[in-house]
């Protein structure tokens, strides 16, 4: 009987997180435990290690998703449990989950199979409180910003030109465009507004690039929530919200210690999508692995266009970390699905389409050794994958000088991650990396856009509506021009297009906004449709989940 | 120098909780920890002790109160840190604070000065995530239904009859009345809808009279979210949310150890607000109170007319406990207030007002023992208080047939509520309590709120708006006349109107709105101008708060 992710999960047998914390050297005063299997590593701890040498540092990342699933976070995990098998200290830096696709699509999500975090149900639902903590940071801004604005408006904000949007962790579209402080003169000033989802907010952005509560205490007060009347941008500072903010991610800061089934450490911290944000887990989550670990795995969210773009171009440049090798993951049915095939059809040979579907891999390939770092591609294996296919997709990868692993994690663990594992160990001792991000940020906004556009995307420019064009001269002039770019993009292309597969060519990408997000240290650009709070489906995950009398969950995958 | 509660808090040299929980006969595997000084009872410890005999139930009540500050919770905490050191086992059971009065005026309350629970800056900010999952489950309940009307309204809901709001545990006056599901077919269908502050929500009601999971369980599918077009309810059931939301409150309905300055064991759980909820803490944590102590000390929120009263009259009645003794804590400075005396004035002594305040607490008195239950009035004594203007006090009372005691545990924690405490354990020892409430279910609804106003309140009757006369009809055809009210009122009258101090008389309440809570089991009865949603002041206390990049905090008082 195949038993679901949720069911292996439940059947683990966790050790108390103090025998994890152990194995890279923490002990219990160096822990805040949540229960018995969760705990924070205080700042203190993190403090002491400042001077410890680092690890080497692996990026997990993916060809663009698709229906079919590519299972990167999966490949992951397994990827650590391989490495600590193989005797190596190996500990993961990843994101944690929000409540909005857990309830709507995902139904949860820590791996998978037999490379899982446990406890699931913890790290899936409210775990340590850390994106909980983000929404109210972000929530106390707006309804300060929103006082100051009904107790006579000192700051002379205009009620036209507030950017600071309110957030829940929950996908609820009817927030998108709401109209607020209606109901007469006690009840608020009446404007336009609207809620992203928390993992889209700057806060997110902030909680997981800071390097201390002092950095994050700077970034909190520097982030624009409005402009007044004369266009001059009002600043969290400006509110007198900084302390508050601060205080309330006092420990939303520290990153979280779990286990992988098999008992290995993994930091889970911090949260942002990399369609509408920046799609990274906390710098002080991954700078922790790599002082703990002799590798550090860590992943970025969706195809390698978005989380391994601003990964290598926001992430690594402000925190000013060098990764060693890169894993690209991909699956037999997601790479034909982009060469045409719809997902019914997916148990059938077809190689046409794999070697359509392998030119959206190659385009990631070539975009990692763009960035000078070395890859390995992993294929994560499933049964209908068929021998003449699996060799077409080695002989191509081979082709462009790149190692292929077949990865079986989700259903060995460990033992399914061996091959993976010594590859990149050996691509790691062979090969060198000289990370270098892809544009300078001394170029101006417009061409940072294009250059991440041709250069990732491989679309042919870049079209800016008028109020984008409005807003690079406003910036410009403010001194924002040399931030770099964090795009909003759909995850299914390379494109703005989510129904381009493959690697489309030929195609504009359109950015209809663009937002500074000063705290976080980038402009965001919005492209084609995206939406940053997202909705629920017909029937939503949520519908299948309950827990029984005595504890027992089901709902969660 | 005097120092601030916060600073006495951040000195108190606290014992790990699992020494706290020993005193009470908990032992490790009981707890789950959240950090070393917090943790969370397991639902299998609390069941282990199901048989185990009851200790004695006292309330701590107030008087109406006034800018110049009753200390309820500080009285409530220091009675039990005096039971405790007359080697009498004491467990307090009270509410857990909401970020809003945080935020907004309060900045923070666990007791004051050497009578408080700690750590209090966790209490007043995260503590274990109760009310964000509180915060979450409600609010996913409001974005399933809205997308139940998205994706082609299978229960035919009737948009202008949507009952459900979201929810912000912040005051955020803007949120009140709002216009959400603009900007177009995708994003919606447009309706009005307003937030409420988290802590006034149904799923807080639910989270604190729940007696189990599968209690929680049931009440939470019971909750009407909205009506059909036919005018017949829509539950949580009915759109499909009851087992989601279950999930989300697994652990928020475990009750929260914590300790005070001195070390005696205190659980805080639950946090409805008594002006706009029903204002008690978890009858979960009241129970477990009474296992594991022989006296076990709850307080309900704002004055006797409604704390006390929802307390006796829904929590007491609901939950099956019946209450030994009620404490009523008064100052002379409030009473003085109460009495017509300016704040700035209260420094000097005046017995004449005093005279005319203390009317305020003899209602309360004389209700008390309405409810055939014997009290103790507790003066939380201020330095300017007079010997002329404690002795007229005491007079009074005892013409009622009250004890008074003097109490100083603000300044000097156990040992200054010893007198109380023996005071009190006197009364238990020579005075029966025969507990009735005040009101018979089988009453018609508008009998009981008439009950309420004249025998609680003093009024002479009860204004029912049209609206509400329509209610009242449809709910008793429904079958929900049998439930008890949950007044919604203001806290500084006992009328509906603010500006009435004292004991006012000749007054009638309007009730303009009637909300059925069917999973509370409570008809909420909405009287005067009060308002669910809190705002901030001119000046938030938040303002004032700020962490350091040591850890230090400040503007917490």
């Amino acid at each position: 009987m195949m038993l679901t992710d949720v069911e292996i999960a439940q059947s683990a047998s966790m050790l108390p997180i103090k025998e994890i914390a152990q194995k890279v050297g923490l002990d219990e005063d160096d822990l805040e435990l949540y229960g018995k299997y969760k705990a924070k590593i205080s700042l203190e701890a993190i403090n002491k290690l400042k001077n410890q040498e680092d690890g080497k540092l692996i990026l997990v990342t993916a060809i663009n998703p698709t229906p079919a699933g590519e299972g990167k976070t999966t490949t992951m995990i397994g990827l650590s449990q391989a490495l600590n098998k193989l005797g190596k200290k190996s500990v993961v830096a990843m994101r944690e989950p929000s409540l909005g696709p857990c309830f709507g699509v995902k139904g949860g999500a820590a791996g998978g199979g037999y490379a899982q975090v446990v406890p699931m149900e913890d790290i899936n639902l409210h775990f340590t409180g850390d994106i909980h903590a983000i929404t109210t940071a972000n929530n106390l801004i707006a309804a300060m910003l929103d006082n100051s604005i009904q107790q006579g408006n000192p700051l002379d904000i205009d009620t036209r030109q507030i950017v600071w949007k309110r957030v829940v962790d929950l996908n609820d579209r009817a927030l998108r465009h709401i109209v607020v402080g209606l109901g007469g003169k006690v009840n608020g000033v009446p404007r336009e507004d609207g809620f992203d989802i928390s993992v889209a907010s700057e806060v997110m952005a902030i909680l997981c690039l800071a390097t201390s509560l002092e950095d994050l205490k700077k970034r909190a007060g520097r982030m624009i929530v409005a402009y007044n009347h004369a266009g001059e941008p009002v600043t969290v500072d400006d509110i007198k919200a900084t302390g508050a903010v601060t205080l309330l991610l006092k420990d939303a800061i520290k990153p979280n210690l779990v286990q992988t089934l098999d008992h290995t450490p993994v930091f889970v911290h911090g949260g942002p999508f990399a369609n509408i944000a920046h799609g990274c887990n906390s710098v002080m989550a991954t700078t922790l692995a790599m002082k703990l670990g002799d590798y550090a795995i860590t992943e970025a969210g969706f195809g390698a266009d978005l989380g391994a773009e601003k990964f290598l171009d926001i992430k690594c440049r402000q925190a000013g970390l060098n990764p060693d090798a890169v894993v690209i993951v991909a699956t037999v049915r997601a790479l034909k699905m982009h060469g045409g095939v719809a997902k019914k059809d997916l148990g059938e040979e077809n190689l046409d389409a794999l070697r359509a579907g392998i030119e959206n891999l190659e385009k990631h390939i070539e975009n990692i050794a763009k960035y000078n770092l070395p890859s390995v591609v992993a294929i994560n294996a499933f049964p209908t994958d068929t021998e003449a296919e699996l060799q077409l997709l080695n002989k191509i990868c081979q082709e462009k000088g790149v190692d292929v692993a077949i990865s079986k994690v989700w259903e060995k663990g460990a033992d399914g991650g061996i091959e993976l594992a010594e590859k990149l160990l050996n691509v790691l001792e062979t090969k060198e990396a000289h990370f270098a991000p892809i544009y300078d940020l001394d170029l101006p906004i417009q061409e940072k856009i294009r250059t991440i556009v041709k250069e990732i995307y491989g679309g042919d420019d870049v079209t800016f509506t008028k109020k984008v064009l409005n807003k690079i001269k406003k910036y410009e002039a403010q001194g924002l021009g040399n931030l770099p770019i964090c795009v909003a993009k759909t995850q299914y292309s390379l494109s703005d297009d989510p129904t381009l597969l493959g690697r489309p060519s030929g195609f504009k990408v359109t950015i209809n906004d663009l937002i500074p997000n000063t705290g976080a240290g980038f402009l965001v650009a919005i492209s084609g449709d995206i939406m940053r709070m997202p909705g629920l489906p017909k029937v939503p995950a949520a519908v299948n989940m309950d827990i029984d009398e005595d504890g027992k969950i089901v709902g969660l995958f």
